[in-house]
């Protein structure tokens, strides 16, 4: 029989960096990845939308497998159906058996599905992190003209946004009063829902999908109130649930969000198999409550935990802030911690900090854009909870300066004073640096 | 006699920021700036050399002066001739008098000159953050073809990208082996000359500009060695030094780099008077040394500490870092904190981590871009003492994360857990996030 130090069940974000992680940490040890995916088809899975209008094809979204070679990691592609958790033995589909010393979990996530009539019919979509699952997709996108989006979060957005720069009639539909609603407050909900119509997608929220319609394929989806808009194809971008099945069948403890438990140093009930990703349960950074937040950068973060930890804990997990940015048309959002909405939920006064300035400086540079920021500091402690912001390309790492700022805890009247570098095509002005002016605001608003 | 409870000397970053932070902090107080600039001329530092090339003229770099009256800041457009420190009395060249209760020095720095036979004749142009003088020198611009630019620094780099965007024939010359080797490693300057010259700018390193030649006007640039360049326009850019006239004349303690002495609250040697910005000399974050550093992002940041101090100290100064980006071409160059060389002069034993990634995820998408980061860690602490960037339009905003996580004095084994937010289009993927993999690469070495 094989054996292999460690093994790991998935080869995605997390499964991929468990192993460049545990490659760094431990040079000897023999590590195994077995993942569905063959050679030359692991996708990229944040490139997903954009392979239906910007890249125009899967294979321009690959991860490159020379990852793998270049850091000595064995690939099986094949899919695991058993974890005999006595012996140390995992089984395959095809039939292999492989002993392992260590476990990791990367089994991901699945998309949901919703229960509603017409679900089946061909040319109903997911975003399914599979090549040629998105190869027959992209086939079908090419041959059709109208589609819906059920779902107004992240992924919904990004393919509705991509969708039309390939000139789709585009209807994104979401129950909710607003886009993107879980992630942001009503304000930048708002900045989303016009940049969607300004660039021609019928945004239909407070809109409840009730059937697809058509024989064999899709032909309409009707709405709660009886309208019916007509359609080829349905795109569900409506969430995902951990992929736990496996964990499941070898009865390791699962978490209230349904993802497989985890302690804080990665580890599941059985101490020789680690989870990361997807697939695990988080918690919260802030309440330490389970969170139902899956990120691949949370999947990366943990990985880097699980990877260092495997032959002796060195790393733990302080929870998940949650740290995100998407873009629609050239208007780019980004997210981290909390918003008022869930402070107020988790029960935290605080004290808002918000300034509107230009990403250049002066703002008279071509490609300049109004940068907006909203911060959320905690009303005693004056520590940031979380922040919000608007711009051009850069919103990206403007987004993760506030995550950072979150981890580290720190302090309003300690961000005012912080040393920000500046350049004209690249920052905004250092006279309105907005996170050091936002922080300003929110500590004179306790003066 | 006219009184006001803040008197601030200079409106540029260091000046105006002391005001707006004074008024959020004091509300009630009497705050007027005095400067030289008339109203609706205030230049924006950092965008001089783009009036050159992208923005075309001065008009188009202004400050807005509608922040002052916005923020209820008087504004007098005179000169400072004297301060009575007994009475607390400043007079100006205009015959002025004007009584205040703290006085803020932010008069700036002037760009140094070099005692080389033919620096006086016309068509020798500097640095200057005054309108009518760059709009003279925009003029000549526009009527000459063949420029030299002295000094390799970020200013003369700007300046050549900038001239040469306009098609001048640009000449580069550096008394040193490389361009921006005051601030950069020697692998990161060679990116910056090879991108020079790519861009079809003529960069002469190790070259010593030895006369100035012409008869009234400049007709060409005599190197050491006897080499003649023929060129109608010189630009020189070696540097600034503190503006401290004013303060000598009023016998304020001078520091070691000749830049007005404060203490860590920003006070001079008389408790009601601040400086603030390239006008006081500033310590080292590192190792608490004078330090000759001068940038208007860390003017702001002075001044952010002045503005709230003026009465009641509320904020200290934890010493320079330095942090800044610049562009050529589109190649985007950023530094926070320690380069090798510094780290070394400065007595440090270190750990470099470096990584190269693409800006965007996947690296196939259009405008993605390479991106180099290599960060230095304390041996012994693991702290984060610098990190120098190559990149993208984000570089500006990776510099500001590393510039912060270096306040914070983060140790690498703390990054490598840091959680990022990712998108395809605004940031590098979450499996190499390379503030994250710098960290860790760093690590390892340890283990």
């Amino acid at each position: 029989m094989k054996k292999t130090d460690l093994l790991i069940v998935g080869g995605s974000a997390a499964g991929l960096v468990v192993a460049m992680t545990a490659r760094k940490h431990y040079p000897q040890s023999k590590i195994l990845i077995i993942r569905e995916d063959k050679e030359g088809q692991l996708m990229v899975p944040c490139g997903i939308p954009y392979i239906f209008g910007t890249l125009g094809a899967t294979k321009k979204n690959v991860v490159p497998d020379a990852t793998l070679s270049q850091n000595n990691i064995d690939l099986l592609v094949d899919k695991v159906s058993d974890i005999d958790r006595n012996s140390k033995i995992v089984t395959t589909s095809n039939g292999e058996s492989l002993k392992y010393d260590k476990l990791a979990l990367a089994t991901g996530s699945i998309p949901i599905s919703i229960p509603i009539p017409g679900i089946n019919l061909e040319n109903v979509f997911f975003a399914k992190k599979d090549m040629d699952y998105l190869d027959e997709m992209l086939k079908v996108f090419g041959a059709v003209k109208d589609i819906a989006i059920i779902g107004g979060g992240f992924i919904g957005l990004e393919f509705a946004d991509e969708f039309k720069k390939n000139n789709a009639n585009v209807t994104l539909v979401e129950v909710l009063p607003h886009c993107l609603q879980l992630v942001f407050d009503e304000d930048y909900c708002l900045l989303a829902d016009s940049k969607l119509e300004e660039n021609g997608i019928n945004v239909r929220t407070n809109a409840q999908a009730e059937a697809i319609l058509g024989k064999d394929k899709v032909e309409g989806l009707q709405l709660a109130g009886g309208e019916i808009i007509k359609v080829d194809m349905v795109f569900l971008g409506v969430g995902v649930r951990p992929n736990t099945e496996l964990a499941q069948k070898a009865d390791l403890r699962m978490g209230e969000t349904r993802g497989i438990w985890t302690d804080e140093y990665g580890r599941t009930s059985d101490k020789d198999i680690f989870a990361a990703g997807d697939c695990a349960e988080k918690r919260s950074f802030f309440t330490n409550e389970p969170s139902p937040l899956k990120l691949a950068s949370i999947a990366t973060q943990d990985a880097r935990i699980v990877g260092a930890n495997l032959f002796g804990l060195k790393r733990r997990n302080g929870g998940v802030i949650g740290s995100f940015s998407t873009v629609i048309g050239d208007m780019f959002l980004g997210q981290a911690g909390l918003t008022e909405k869930a402070a107020k939920e988790a029960g935290f006064d605080y004290i808002v900090g918000e300034v509107v300035t230009f990403d250049k400086h002066p703002g008279t540079l071509p490609g300049s854009k109004e940068m907006r920021i909203k911060l959320l500091f905690e009303a005693a402690s004056n520590e940031i909870l979380g922040g919000q912001v608007c711009g051009g390309v850069t919103v990206g790492e403007i987004t993760n300066i506030v995550s950072f700022l979150i981890q580290k805890r720190m302090r309003a009247d300690e961000i005012v004073t912080l040393q920000s570098g500046t350049h004209p095509f690249s920052t905004p002005s250092p006279v309105s640096y907005p996170i050091i002016n936002a922080a300003e605001a929110a500590v004179v608003q306790k003066n």
